[in-house]
């Protein structure tokens, strides 16, 4: 094997490749990433039997071949090069040898052969989105879900892929978060229901979410793939498989609310202000208390050890009278995450659950679950 | 006790306060910040029975008194509040009240009489420097020393205090750093010779280090106090009294070569990237080999397990040819303190130390041992 590659780009790849490496003891070839110097095409490829990366990229190759590298010596020792041409090769299989401007490195590495298959994901069906928005959209509901071992599928992110609309929600049985959104282009023939694992969703995010490019979506029984193509060409240039996880995910729906008792406009900025204020004094639950007071609302918090606070925020309110205990994390929590300057809180009752909307716009909706019984 | 204040000044002051508060389980008193509000200053005061930190505000005070309450909650909150006038006040020795804008809160304090005494220092003789450019001074060695339960007195940083001169010191045995410095004025009637625990050095650096006044030092037998003035008047705005560490230095001139066998030129920041990459392939002891080639240094790694790494920089090179081994930490840690494009490394035969340098400043000197026997 031997290629020629800027530094710049094989840094570019490394540091997307390198982001599912585990640190495997019982497989180290695991914490390897796969080089193939190919006729044209540079790839590299990671997996932690979860999700697969590839990357590729246009090279000067000499002569074909690969090998596998630790990948976070080799990430590390590229980053400290200078932007220079790196001529790169495999020797006798056992060590992947750089040369930069004044250097000459030998990494040992293990055999290719040796590497775990990534998947293939069927191309017969997929659905495409704008890469940046699409992964701002996702951001929005990522951090709800909690590990849980007993309910593993509300440890994913819920989605249904229909034929003009993507709808993706997560709970973690406190909140739940909904984000509906419109796919760019669809060769969808039934529409796909199925849960993504977190983690997924999160590296989904980190890789996608700072490319304009479009994001094409395909999907197996047991696999979703993710896929950017290189500019200008037809060829990949970043694909990441993931397994699903398996299960039926809670019907969510029945949980939002229909209507309301009491409805609030507030600024976002200045409500999230005053919520963190009075977390510092909530008890041990997270408590913070909302109550009306006039054409205001009081926000209230109190522990024992440490002291109390309360502060005021004008507001519209339409409707009832209220006194409602909520955890101070998981209403901020959904309220941060709306793309609105004003947002609005539609309580139901005392003790039923609230909802957090941007006003006037119905594709993000946030439900959280009130602290009972004081 | 009844004061007003800015926001911004009481941020400032809680910002310094808490450096040095510790988390004591045992002295709860400890976690908290003393707030006393005389006639016309606020004085807040924290310690850890090692260092203890005063800083003085002007104020509006109706009423006189004091209280203590805990310091990362006091902090963490006021830090949340717009920078608007803030209404401070006691209630019944227990809560410490504050009113911002929309909001009042009460935090849970303890009474002013528990909390320990900073220990007076002796006003009779000081010495007085540059602060930022002092502290600047300071950092060149003060990351060097490392706890030693067998040997404290290296766990801490050496100062001569003379008329004209301030000579700093420090070392872990496997490398020694040392600065001189020039006093701004001076009214020692004999030179101070004291250990100073490199806490109390990297606080200073913190605290002082971004303020452009006169910074004065006194001494006590068993205390060193560092004094800022408010500007404009004669009035302190920040003490900070730290212990001092038992014990006699060693004497440390002993080490610092008087002459070399080869003197070494090197680009800084092209040396220091060299040794960078060559670390990640140096053995466990961290061993990096620098060897004369021609006109040049080869650098050389090693490591069974991952591979090697070769590279040269070109350098002006005086005297004999050399092979030496050194820690790249050790090496490189000095290197990076210097302030100059160019750096000196000047050696001793293959089994002396190295000195580095900048060229044509002998005010910064370090030493480094080689690692021997290969």
């Amino acid at each position: 094997m031997k290629f020629q590659i800027l530094q710049e780009k094989l840094k570019e790849g490394l540091s997307i490749i390198e982001r599912v490496v585990s640190r495997s003891l019982t497989l180290p070839i695991l914490n390897n990433v796969l080089i193939e110097a190919g006729k044209n095409f540079l790839c590299l490829s990671s997996t932690d039997l979860e999700i697969g990366i590839k990357w590729w990229a246009l090279t000067k190759t000499e002569k074909e071949g690969s090998i596998t590298v630790p990948s976070k010596l080799l990430s590390g020792f590229v980053g400290l090069l200078p932007n220079k041409k790196i001529e790169a090769g495999a020797l006798k299989n056992d060590f992947f040898s750089i040369e930069c401007e004044e250097c000459k490195t030998k990494i040992k590495g293990l055999s290719a052969e040796e590497f775990p298959l990534i998947p293939k994901v069927s191309k017969e069906e997929f659905i495409s989105v704008k890469s940046s928005e699409f992964c701002r959209n996702l951001a929005q509901i990522a951090d709800i879900p909690a590990l849980s071992a007993t309910r593993p599928e509300i440890s994913g992110i819920y989605f249904s892929f229909q034929k003009n609309q993507i709808i993706s929600a997560s709970t973690d049985s406190f909140r739940l978060g909904e984000k509906k959104m419109t796919p760019l282009k669809s060769s969808l023939l039934s529409p796909k229901t199925l849960i993504v694992p977190q983690k997924t969703i999160k590296e989904v995010i980190n890789i996608f979410g700072i490319k304009e490019t479009e994001l094409k979506i395909y999907f197996s029984p047991n696999q979703i793939m993710f896929e950017s193509l290189m500019q200008e060409t037809d060829h990949p240039e970043v694909q990441l498989v993931s397994r699903l996880i398996e299960g039926s995910y809670p019907n969510y729906q029945e949980i939002i609310p229909k209507k309301f008792t009491t409805k609030l406009i507030l600024n976002k900025e200045e409500f999230l202000a005053q919520l963190k204020q009075a977390s510092l004094f909530s008890s041990k639950t997270g408590e913070i208390k909302l109550k009306r007071e006039d054409s205001r609302v009081e926000i209230l918090s109190q522990n024992t050890e440490l002291g109390e606070h309360e502060s005021f925020i004008y507001s519209k309110i339409e409707g009832e009278k209220f006194e409602i205990s909520f955890n101070h994390r998981f209403l901020s929590d959904g309220i941060s995450k709306t793309k609105s300057e004003d947002i609005s809180l539609e309580l139901n009752g005392d003790s039923g659950p609230g909802v957090v909307r941007s006003p006037g716009d119905d594709s993000y909706t946030y439900v959280v679950m009130p602290i009972k019984g004081n």
